[in-house]
């Protein structure tokens, strides 16, 4: 049953939902995403500038969630906010929404850079969510998985590194071996980039991946994924990583070094030398969560726009910004562009939601290659109608622009999702 | 009842059709879509050399429909591929089928330039029918839009001038007035461009769009649609226009002249000076059916490049051009982007079967702003693919690639139709 | 001595020529580049729509050169402005203008597309006459090179190949090879795209590439270049190629099969094996002729555009389309693009006066991989502003892509261009 | 007196230095291209982590120059690399150095972003000691100008404000008046952003565009500049401004506050109302000093990209960065657009050099168009070859991307300056 006829097409909520997805949407998800329009706009919104100037006043003492955001977390969590992209397999935890309704969901939330995270659905913390539910055995979902789904703390994925091109994950060469003075242990050398902030006070454990077996004549088995808790010996932060200058607190983005870092045998996820088998797992609906978000920041990139657009108090040559018709261009170039954006997302959504996620490998890609390149284009658009202004903390708009940016090599740079595709495998192979 | 959970995905009917679109489609439709196809892939493209040969053959003698088109069209008849177009309102006319689901068909139909011809689903005449149907009188109509039913003529429509703006439709210059004579009779003085040839010895006639009463203060009551049998005295052809150097016989583009020619009253649609009324009402689908086509040009295009790209002749550097990872990046972003506006085409197909032809005017702005800039880049890198020999008439290419700039044009530049988004005309009306 | 100082700037010949070339014209530069200006403007734009008649006239009968065009060559010659292009070496045959003073020359008769043919100044013969005069022997000079300067015939340059990558010369397949049964004669088989067409009345010889050494270990030793006059048995004309649609009669481009067609070995050029030597010194300024008259053929197009926009008879809403900011933006923007290519032209001949063709080599690969796509995307440009009128016969703007279009792809893609330079071919070898 | 024939054209301080621009060196700037070249890649690119670190330090008690620029400033000064900037007219004071000569230095000093300030050739400094020479008065000269000159003080340039459309500076709305109380003093009202930040110790003074009389019927007389210095009580800094999240201390962008603020008379430059007289006599060289220094940024962003896709350690798929055609496309892309680039800016210099700054007007608007936005896309391809490690502080890519961007808002948005050719004005009075 679907309760798309019953949509009201002006309600901001559905304002930008193509109508093919409103008819799919069953009454819970009309329901849970005016619920989440309403929370975004509301609880969200409005209280960006609180957020800011906590995380600036945390930032002089510890690195961590800013009280409004834990606030926000605890109420979302009563208010059946929280953990909406998880899917039916999880059974009473899952608020039971297709890709396709949950993708309506995050690029809602995408219009406030945080709101995501008031909800639980923020990366990379569903990724690991989904991986820890398929991969862990019973004992390390109730160690792992169940403070995430809770709320209790926080994750992150480490797998780039500085010294190889990790582009290609079998370059990966941090090392995980058996502690030869203890058969219970592993012990972890290497260097690793990215991967959440350790500083960040609620941040619980890492998903690092690693080369267990170097010699392997495989080399889709010479890697293993590992649990790592944050205050394991020998396992150290460099410095937080800034991403076009912004340091992104309280999550941030760490430079690690591991230098005998011991962790013990029980924290290896489904078995030794079997990373690109969970890897190859994990390629489902979270690769396009951060391009479902990115519609919803660009969204509100093009709200800003108008916004200047219509300003009585900005008139050069004595006219409204949005009366000069190389404006109107423009805000119809980014209203269209961003809309056919938005129909690549969805499609990718319901195609896996329909065909199932090796099925939706192309269009994943296709969103991965066409949505951040072009968002980042359209902000940047929408940045130049504020002027000197534009690029100051006047707007969110720089930050904006700097998250459609990462997304463009989040998971991997665009030139390389343009080889995932049947053909483009095809070609390589009968070229190498 | 539908259909979608039949399809096999792998059908090449079907292979790059949305699943959300997939899961629409009636029966009726899909086995309409693979009839199409097969037609398209069987009957026309193995043809094509032919249609051409005989066509040059013609053209030295009178202009007229190639025989094989000719034959094709009476035997598409009768395996019911015809004018399936015709919305329901069409009575048993009608095949049936939703806007989307014809989209469907003429995406694959445009994968040869003439095959829309073969099944009647041709421009201008699907958007003169649908005129027609909706606003002339019985007799009208048994006159004028019967024999096209039939297939036994072909139609123009006129309205574009070369000595005015004509885009901004206000400004149509050629006048049709009462003949001083003859109460009966109307007299037409002016100067067109574009409506087809003339010289086309199956065309019928014109439906003229023409100033009647430039002094009515409401400059959306002064222009008048008149219908103008081609052998009316008074107008003339000029000369056939060509299109980037192509002459597109035998169906052309006229420039003409009307001086002092006289057509009886009767031949006037709906009524004196409703004009706007009536090209109001032909804002419907038609207006889409050209990006629809061009959907499947493009889609002939990239299999012309992939063709190419796998060539064991063609070896520069002693690699397959395919081997090259620069041209793997371009095939790559010429199929996601195709992908994208195919998405961007069948939703605005979709949004007019479910809310009707006004609410899914943005959704016509936004395929003829998209669709054809981005088709006809995406068929120049196809071009580019086959070095000089992309550029002659050895493969289709330049004809593909003219039709995209010709689409960009046709129904008004794309830069008129960015001013047609809600917010764009509300920016338009508080800066002017 | 320069002239420099002496130049009005406002005069229209110089008006878009950089300062500092204008420093650099000798007064004979600037007398040739005025006189230059005067007939291209005087002589040339007006005839246009003759020779365009006399053309289409001549076809019904036979290809030739049209009468206009013959008779102003006439004058030309007359007039001191025949075989501009020649460099010094020519002796009393040159007129004495440097690569950089020439290409100002070239960039103004690129204005009207057959100017440059009016001074003997047309592709591909000045490349022809450039290779015969540094590779021929004294009679073969007499023979072949004389009649050229004299302007009583024209020639081919016929190199690519339909079958094979020719883009890569390593490829070419057409067989040239000792005759058998005549020791002073040699046979050729094969099959060739391009080349000017050889229906055209007054087309003499061809300089054809071809292999005479398949076996050679070398492959640069393999190929061998020889003359093959237009009515050598056995040598025959498949077709006419259109580019883009136009049959550019009557230089035309053809398609070409050798089937034991003869020519006595006295025509090879340089020597059996030393095609690759020969291809190696015509890498020199005729490599940017297409370039300098391509930016005359978009000074053209932006001139167009201009009278458009200025157009009192065209006022889409009430404005001049010129009046629109979105059009001014437009102007703006090919006007500065344009002048910046100017500017990479000039510079290219430049460093070739200087530092010679070799050490100009990377800056010939910047002109063509820069110049031709922008232009054709700024004449696009201007093209749209004509609305539907622009791609017709109406303007001569679809010509003025179509010739951008090709520039692209004649003398190799613009792929391969970006490996001309020493880092291209560094990171190549590096990686192959 | 030139020196350009005895350059070494493999020097890397003229490798990218067109050739005709050499041939107008005179041997002192030859001399000084080679020194700043050696200044900057000897005494600054490898002192970059240590100012960043002295910066980062400093911050925590008060905003300053990191001693180590300071010291450099010293040594640049003896070593005679200081006020490189300054043009003839300030007799000893200046090195000679014509516009295309300094055009060449900037370009090198671009290559690390503070190596400018070492040699006092910095903005917005540059621009104010020009306006403070051509303007001021003896006393006023020997006050503000020579500290400047000495390399004593550093000043900002206040015009942008938060609320008004100051893109169009007869807007602007900040206002300074006869102080009631006090014939002597004047008081100012109003609110700014960007000028450069008072954190900075070193800071001296405010050069002010604020509005004297708002009545006047002449919109261009309505302004006054005046100098504020840094410690005037009612002169309050709000926030220092971040650039796309950077701060840029120590220089900073500052927000500012004027709540009667007062100062003395004297302080006022040229006269009541004449600030419009000035801004105009602005218009010159300094305009493109930003533009320069940008050629060396993406020139250093180049050479970054090459070391990544030539080193060994990062081989995707067991290959090269620089070894996967596609990037060596892109490498060739970059520098042929970038020497594109470098020639208009050069163009621009000489331009000036030659017919004065008005006759430049063009050649400038062309620089702020063309330059930014293309030096901001190379260099953000840059950065993607660097994957995710590109985008944080392990490279500077990210802060020249950033400067890139800033640069294209700087001295009004690249859409006001389409509209400063002479065709652009044209077009727009004859529309408004």
């Amino acid at each position: 049953m679907t309760a798309g006829s019953s949509i009201d097409p002006n309600h901001p909520a559905f304002a930008h939902i193509p109508v093919w997805v409103q008819e799919k949407l069953s009454p819970k998800a009309v329901q849970t995403i005016q619920k989440v329009h309403d929370w975004v706009e509301n609880e969200c919104i409005p209280a960006e500038p609180i957020v800011k100037a906590q995380i600036e006043q945390d930032k002089k003492t510890e690195w961590k969630t800013p009280k409004l955001i834990t606030e926000l977390r605890e109420k979302a969590k009563k208010e059946g906010l929280f953990n909406l992209f998880l899917p039916k397999s999880f059974g009473h935890l899952s608020p039971g929404l297709t890709n396709l309704e949950y993708s309506c969901c995050a690029d809602i939330m995408g219009k406030c850079y945080w709101a995501a995270q008031t909800m639980n659905c923020h990366a990379p913390d569903t990724g690991n969510m989904e991986l820890l539910a398929k991969y862990c055995n019973e004992e390390q979902k109730k160690k792992w998985l169940q403070p995430l789904l809770n709320g209790e703390t926080f994750s992150a994925y480490s797998m780039t590194e500085p010294d190889v091109a990790s582009s290609d994950a079998t370059n990966i060469s941090c090392r995980v071996e058996q502690d030869p003075s203890d058969p219970n242990m592993l012990v972890i050398n290497g260097r690793k980039l990215y991967g959440n902030c350790k500083w960040n006070a609620e941040l619980g454990f890492y998903i690092l991946m690693a080369c267990s077996d170097s010699n392997n004549p495989n080399p889709w088995s010479r890697h293993t994924m590992v649990i790592v808790p944050k205050d394991t010996p020998g396992f150290r932060m460099v410095r937080n990583l800034t991403i076009m200058g912004y340091d992104h607190a309280p999550e941030g983005h760490g430079e690690y070094l591991y230098t005998n870092a011991r962790v013990p045998k029980e924290n290896i996820i489904l078995g030794m030398g079997r990373a690109f088998e969970i890897a190859q797992g994990r390629l489902g609906p979270g690769r396009i969560h951060h391009c479902m978000r990115l519609l919803g920041q660009t969204e509100r990139a093009y709200e800003l726009a108008l916004l200047r657009a219509t300003d009585p108090a900005k008139k050069p040559r004595g006219k409204l910004i949005g009366a000069f018709d190389s404006n109107i261009e423009r805000l119809a170039h980014i209203r269209m562009t961003l809309d056919s954006l938005r129909g690549v997302v969805l499609n990718a959504a319901h195609t896996m939601d329909v065909r199932g996620n090796k099925a939706g490998k192309y269009a994943i890609a296709q969103c991965k290659v066409l949505v951040p390149a072009q968002c980042a284009e359209l902000i940047d658009e929408c940045m130049q109608m504020y002027g000197g202004q534009g690029l100051t903390q006047h707007t969110p708009l720089p930050e904006m622009w700097t998250y459609a940016r990462f997304v463009r090599i989040a998971d991997g740079p665009d030139a390389a999702h343009r080889h995932q595709g049947e053909i483009s495998r095809t070609l390589w192979e009968m070229g190498n």
